[in-house]
Order: structure tokens, then sequence, then C-alpha cells
């Protein structure tokens, strides 16, 4: 006889960053994404679909905090040998998208995706290699009005998902008051080297919330070892550069009057700059005429987005109530979403401009918040009535009574495996059952089933210390004709929530 | 001064085999997928997300149609040289997660997921790259109640999706009831050649809707050659061989105890066979017991389900009203899902045996059908309400007016672009819009908004011959207050709807 072979037995294993979602979350994420849909939906955005990849150079190279092309994204060829790449945001995709279908399309379009992105970057806590956004964008329209319709909007669906005022705050700023001050510096926006610079000066800004404002100060000048003694390159600005941009960042004021004119001052005859401002202006007048103030809504230099697209507002949506972390210090939960004007994106394919802004929600920050917040609901669906299996040849009677629950709407399933009454009991409290429905041979001899309710049941002995009598009473559990189980199951149901 | 450069640009273009999908198909399949999973919930079901792509280990190789291992997936490498591929269906990274966690799963374990999967096959009108599964799967028993269960469920979600009882069918079969008629041919069930073969003979009867029965007998013997000239080779079985087998898929009864008892005669002495017979009979006791007749449930030895991994019962749900393809031919629209029994998957992992039986509807096929039988719910939805800018420098008031309006649950959006009222109105009417508000400079200087409700307007212009009439009557349109606003344009809703 043939020494018959080991076969080889794959280890079963998540994909490096990647993770499973169970039930719990599913539903829970579910529910938040209505309300998120709800919101935007009532602004008279659409919904669409576009699939999880695309050409590699539809895409483009706009992945934040990667310079080098097709880093950061998942790639493979097909059998024509062109490069294709699973989506790593879902502003990209829309960008062709519109390029592609632009004259079918009303103008401006509002449309809303929500869905997975991929980015193929270094897994951590809490960083996934797949995660969930929901976007919204505005395209074919210039106006801020639509900026501004952005930063409500946002502000509606944080206020939805039960997030208190004053738990969040929507930040905005805009790309042309930092160019002009970049101007008044001395450099020079349409240069060549302007726009690397440019990168540089805004990713040492973002990382202001981090590093502090001498971390940024570093990364403005020749560079900042960190702890680990990793060097970053900086962005070569002198001293005498360094201290306005310094300004601009730490400029702050709750007064968006206040707030402008200093950034007016700031800016001084820079036309960039001035547009800037005046743009921010206009979308304060906004924000007040329809009564978001500055406990939903401020004007924050501070805010300038590490992506190299945005080319004059940008927002983000940041929770500032305090939570601890890991070592037990109190930190804020920092940013759950956001977005920005991004006129050039849809010229890369048309030659034209088409002027265009967009929010991004990020899901899964998000619902790690809402659970920190207690806000998540979690119990929209019961668990299920079990059906015990008593006599196995009668499965038939068994799994009648599972299907007479559901026909009344009730949940309910009838155990499938082949134990005997311990596990089944076992198997029922591992599922959160409600109550169990019994027929063994002494009821089917009367005609009933027994209903064991297993909420109730669990109140109770947590409360009766005698065990007799809790066995002598029977509390929580009833017999009643086989033609009254669904009555009664609710009954019980009815009682039990 | 330096020649500029013209800059390259990418073309807006779908990746092949590829699709965007508008509104109105997401809200349509975003409800079909609401009831399948209200359907789920009530048998009981948990709902699961994995992501996107797996170890291509970890799939396996048990794509339909497909021989060679990794053929028709996309796959790429990770940074440490593992491939990854892009899950082609929700079964197998089922399997994975189960054998990853099975320790903390309640046993027998029913999960639902619904989601994209990616195959990388031909494309061709309706066959897409990427599409839509919804599945519900059972694993952790042998019990056939877990099948009988999958096709009662499959049958409850037909129903919810409003196809009426005739226009679709459940069909089951039993593998081992063929694998006992193959045994009685000569083949021998665990000889290394078998599975091939076996898989061959399968593929040949999967096709019997496609090229009838003298096709699947030249597929069964040496092969067939197709209209184009390319030829299939065929399981190679003998005239004598052929037979038996063209006898088992032809029986057919609308009772199950004659079936079966033909279906006895069939396999004779085999064990396997008489165990697949004794496994359907029990299958039909559990539907004759809830009442699933075979106007619901039908069971059909020609339904063999094209996949290597089945090991006992496969089922199929067919749409059986006719509809008229593109060549104005009436045909059947055929399978929207399918499934049946693999207790071989989760063992890849794991050495033991996990028993598991699942079910897959196909959610693009679906959606195509319930449009072709006018199921499909569009308008849960309503398009906005447009308020029309008037005069720009006034934006904020029109944008409180929308503001006012979402406020009261109406959906609204105020018109974002820079055009005037013809191009306005023209957005409004490409927006489906029930109604716009005006202000224009007389409106502000009387404090009031005027209301055009258009789908009145619509209805009248088609009734109205007279131009003159028309624009003299000025119907469907109101002038009130500002502060009027909200009620009016709820009445006008209400009228509507």
């Amino acid at each position: 006889m043939a020494k018959s072979k080991k076969p080889h037995r794959p280890k079963a294993r998540l994909p490096k960053g990647m993770r499973d979602v169970g039930a719990e979350e599913v539903r829970a994420v579910a529910g938040m994404l209505a309300a998120i849909q709800s919101v935007y939906e009532l602004y008279g955005f659409e919904p669409l679909e576009t699939p999880a990849f695309e050409y590699t150079d539809a895409l483009g190279k706009f992945l934040p905090d990667q310079d080098r092309p097709n880093e950061g994204v998942f790639s493979f060829q097909d059998e024509d040998e062109q490069w294709l790449s699973l989506r790593y945001d879902l502003t990209a995709p829309l960008a062709r998208y519109v390029a592609e279908n632009y004259d079918g399309l009303p103008k401006p379009y509002r449309r809303y995706q929500m869905g997975p992105v991929w980015r193929n970057e270094k897994p951590g806590p809490g960083r996934y290699r797949q995660f969930t956004q929901f976007d919204a964008d505005t395209v074919g329209t210039a106006s801020v009005a639509a900026d501004a319709e952005l930063c409500m909007m946002a502000a509606d669906c944080m206020e939805r998902l039960g997030i208190p005022r004053g738990d969040y705050i929507m930040r905005v700023n805009n790309r042309k008051v930092l160019d002009g001050v970049l101007e008044r510096i001395g450099m020079t926006p349409g240069d060549p080297v302007f726009d690397h610079q440019r990168l540089t000066v805004l990713r040492a800004i973002d990382k202001l919330d981090r590093l502090g404002a001498r971390g940024v100060e570093l990364l403005l000048g020749d560079g900042r070892k960190d702890e680990s003694g990793d060097f970053t390159k900086g962005a070569g600005l002198s001293a005498g550069q360094i201290t306005p941009v310094l300004d601009f960042v730490a400029t702050a004021s709750n007064d968006p009057a206040r707030l402008t004119a200093e950034l007016r001052t700031l800016v001084g005859d820079s036309t960039l700059g001035t547009q800037g401002v005046d743009e921010l202006e206009t979308m304060a007048g906004l924000f007040a005429a329809a009564g978001y103030g500055a406990d939903r809504i401020l004007l924050d230099p501070s805010v300038v987005r590490g992506l190299g697209y945005y080319t004059g507002p940008v927002f983000e949506a940041e929770l500032t109530f305090e939570t601890t972390d890991e070592d037990g210090d109190q930190v804020r939960f920092g940013s759950v979403g956001g977005g920005g004007r991004y006129d050039g994106l849809v010229q890369r394919f048309k030659g034209i401009e088409v002027p265009a802004t967009g929010f991004s929600i990020g899901i899964s920050r998000l619902f790690a918040a809402l659970n920190v917040l207690g806000k998540m609901s979690h119990a929209e669906v019961p668990a299920p009535v079990v059906v015990l299996v008593m006599e196995p040849e009668r499965l038939p009677d068994y799994q009648k009574m599972a299907f007479d629950l559901r026909a009344a709407g009730v949940r309910a399933e009838m155990y499938l495996g082949t134990s005997g009454m311990r596990a089944q009991m076992k198997y029922a409290d591992r599922r959160g059952a409600p109550a169990v429905i019994i027929q063994g041979e002494d009821e089917r001899a009367r005609g009933e089933v027994t209903i064991k309710d297993l909420i109730e049941g669990s109140r109770l002995s947590a409360e009766i210390e005698d065990n007799a009598e809790w066995r002598s009473g029977r509390p929580a559990q009833v017999s009643v004709a086989r033609g009254d189980l669904v009555s009664a199951v609710r009954d019980i149901l009815a009682r039990s929530t």
C-alpha cells in the first residue's frame, strides 16, 4: 500500500492589517451609516457606487503622506497588462466618474458614497488596511456656499449620531490664505518648486496636534529628529520665514470678524491671500445666517489637511471630548472626518476645470468614538427564541414550531445540533435567547409545550438564593397548549422588553 | 522661455468588466438587501463581515468552471511576498473565519454576509467582474434539517421580494444520489481519478438547461464541438454508462414519495446513493411538515451545481416566469441563487470535519429579474425641493430657506450654480423637484416667497392646450408670507403624494 501523503493544510489567518467585523459592530455601523445617509439625503445628495478598483493612472497619486506614485495602494495587472489599484479613497473614483459622465449629470451634482477603501500602509493599533468612508461631494460649482453647506451638514451628522453640541467642532480654513502668507515670505505660487515645498509646509502644520508648535517649527526649517532617531527633512524655510507661518497657524478667535481681520493683516497685499480671506468671510456669513455659531463651526487657521490637491476651503470634524488612552492619559478623540475644495481633480482628465468640494467621514474612528460616548445603540435586533430538539425523530414538529413563531414575526430558530438538553440550554444561553421552547415526551402526551423565560429566569436566579425554593417554584416557566404557543411566547417577549 | 510641455491626461474610463451604479439602482438594491436581511434575521442568522481579500492559499481553488488554481481571481503580493486574492465568493472567507475562530462560535453557527465579490473572468453582456452576493450559511451541523431550513428561507426571500408563488421554484437534489449512480456504472468514489471525472460529469449535467439532453450526452461521452468549432473534452463515459446518468437526470415528479422511490431503484445497492435518497426523504418530510409544497420546493435530480466542493444536498432558486430576450425569444429568467452542503471546506484548515451548508443569492441577477417583473420599488426617497437663487448677493437668505425646510424634515437644496432663472428651472426639472422656491426683488419687497408646484404644473401643462390661458392663470403657483414657507410647501407635497 502506498504511504499516504500528509495533505498540505493552509493556516486559517487574516491578511496582515485586516479584520473581521462581528454581528454587534455590523449592526451598529449599519445604524450609523443610516443616520448619516438620512442627513445627506435631506440636503439633496444622491447615492453613487463605483467599483472597488480603478485603472491606476485614473486614481492619480494623491495619497496623504505619500510623495511617490502608487506607493500606499494595492495594485495588480489585468490580462492586457494595464495596472489596476484598489481605491484608497472615494474622491479619486468620483473624479473619474464625473469626467466620464460629465454631460449627463445635473450641475451642480451632489452625490454621496459609502464603502470600504484600502491602503497598503503599515498597520498598527486601530490602523487597518481596509476601512469604511462615507463621503459627500458637490461637483460643478465654484461657490463657497457649497463648502459652507458641507460644513453645516457635517455638524448635523454629528448631532444626528447623538454627539452633543460641545463634544464636536467643525474647523474651517482656506488654503489660499496660507498661500498668501507663503507668497508674502517670498515663495512663488506657480513656481515648479512651490508645490513640493508647500506640501512639506502643509504636512508640517498638519502635525501641530501631535508635535506642538516647536515640532512644527523644526519641520518648517531644516528638519526634525524623532524619539527613535529618525530624521524628517524639513521645508527649508529661514527663521524669518517661519515666524509669519507660525503666527498664521496660531491665529485664533471665536469671533469670525476679528479672526478674518487678523488674517487680512497677515496676507497683506497678496491677491490669493485676500481672496482666501474673502471666501472665509462669505462662509462665516452663511454659517451665521443659518444659526451655526462658533460652538458648531469655527474658523481655525491651524487646519490645513495633509492632501496636496485642496485648492480653497478645507475643513475638519473633530471630537473634542476627552477620553483615556492606553497609558491612562486624558486625550482628545480628534479628527473623525475632513474635506475641502479640489478644483483640479476632474481637470486631470478633462483639461477644463470642474470645481468640486467634498467631505469624508471616517466610519471606523467615529464608531470607536461613539462607543466611548456610550451613544452606540445595540439592541435593534432581538435575539432569537430557540426551539429545543428533545426527540430527534420529531424534527418536523419542532421545525413547525419555529415556523409558526416566525410566521408571527417572532425571530426563532430550531436547535440544529445533535447534543442533549444541557448543551442545548447552553447554546440558547450563548445566543442570548429570551426564551426556549420545550416539548419532550410528557408535554407531547398532554398536547402541550413548555416555554422557559430565560430573561425572567436569570433575574430570579440572581434574587432567589435558596436553590430548593428555585427548583420547587419553577418560576419563569409555563406550559401551554400547543395551539397557544405563539401567543404565550408573545406575552413573554412583551414582558421582557 | 521654455516650451510648455503638454501635460499627460489619463483617459477617464471604467476598468474592463466593471460598472458604476447610479442612484436609482443603489436605492432599489438597498431595499432588496433589507428585505432579504429581514428574512435571514427572522431565522436567527447573524451578520458577519470579512475583508475584501484573503491570502490566496486560504481561498483555495474552488471557482466554478476553473480547474487551475488561482485562475479567475485578482491576485497581488504584499510586502512579505505572500499572495493575496480578492474574494471570489463569500463561502471561502467564511471557512477561513470559522477555522480561525472555531472555539468562540456558537455551534451550530448561523451567519449571513452580503457584499461584492470579484472574478477575473471574461466579461460579457450582464456579466461583470464585480457583483454582489447575499449568503446565509449554517456551520457545525450535519443535520439536513439545516439544508431544509435554507431552502425554505430562500423561498421566503423570493416571496418577501414580491415574486409570486409560481414565478419561482426552489429545486433540491443530493450529490450522494448522483455518486450512487456513478458507483453503479463502475466509477469508484475515493479513487484518485474519480474526483476529476465526477467534476466533468457535474459540469456536463449543469449545462442541461443550455445544451439540452443531447449536448449533455456528448459531454458525458467523448466531448462536444460548439457552434464556433471549439471542442470541449467530455467525461469519457461509455454509451452503457451514459444512459443511467441521463435517466437519473430525467427523473421528475411533483410527488416526493414517487420520485425518491424511482431514485432508490437507480442507485440500487450503493450505500452512498441510498444515503442520498434517505436525506432527500428527510428533507421532503420537513418541507411537508412546514407546508412547503411542490409549488415552492421541488426535488429535482437535474440540479447538480457546478462546484466541486458540495458533498450532499444541493439546491437552486430559479425564476420560472418567461421574459423576452434581445432576439425577441421567450426565455426563462433562470437561476438567481444556489447552494448546498460542503462538509470539507473548513477541514482544509483544521484537519477535522466541520459540516456546513449555505445558500447564496446573486443580487445583480435578482435585481434585473425584479425590474422585469415590475416589482422594484423606486420612490422611497422623494426628490428635493429646490430653492432658486434670484439675487446672488442674497445667498444667506436662500440658504436659510433650504435650512428651514430641512429642519422641518423636507428634503431641500439651494441651487449652487451661477446660472440664470431658466437654467435653474431646468436644473430643478432634471432633479425631479416637486417644487421650487422663488424670492426675487418683488417678492422680497412684499416679504413673500413664491412656490411653484412642478408636479401639478406638469399635469396642468399636459391638460391646458391654450398657452395664453396657461400664462394668465398661473396655476400651480402660490405666493405666501416668508414665515409661511414651510407650511405651504408641506401642503403642496401632501397634495402631490
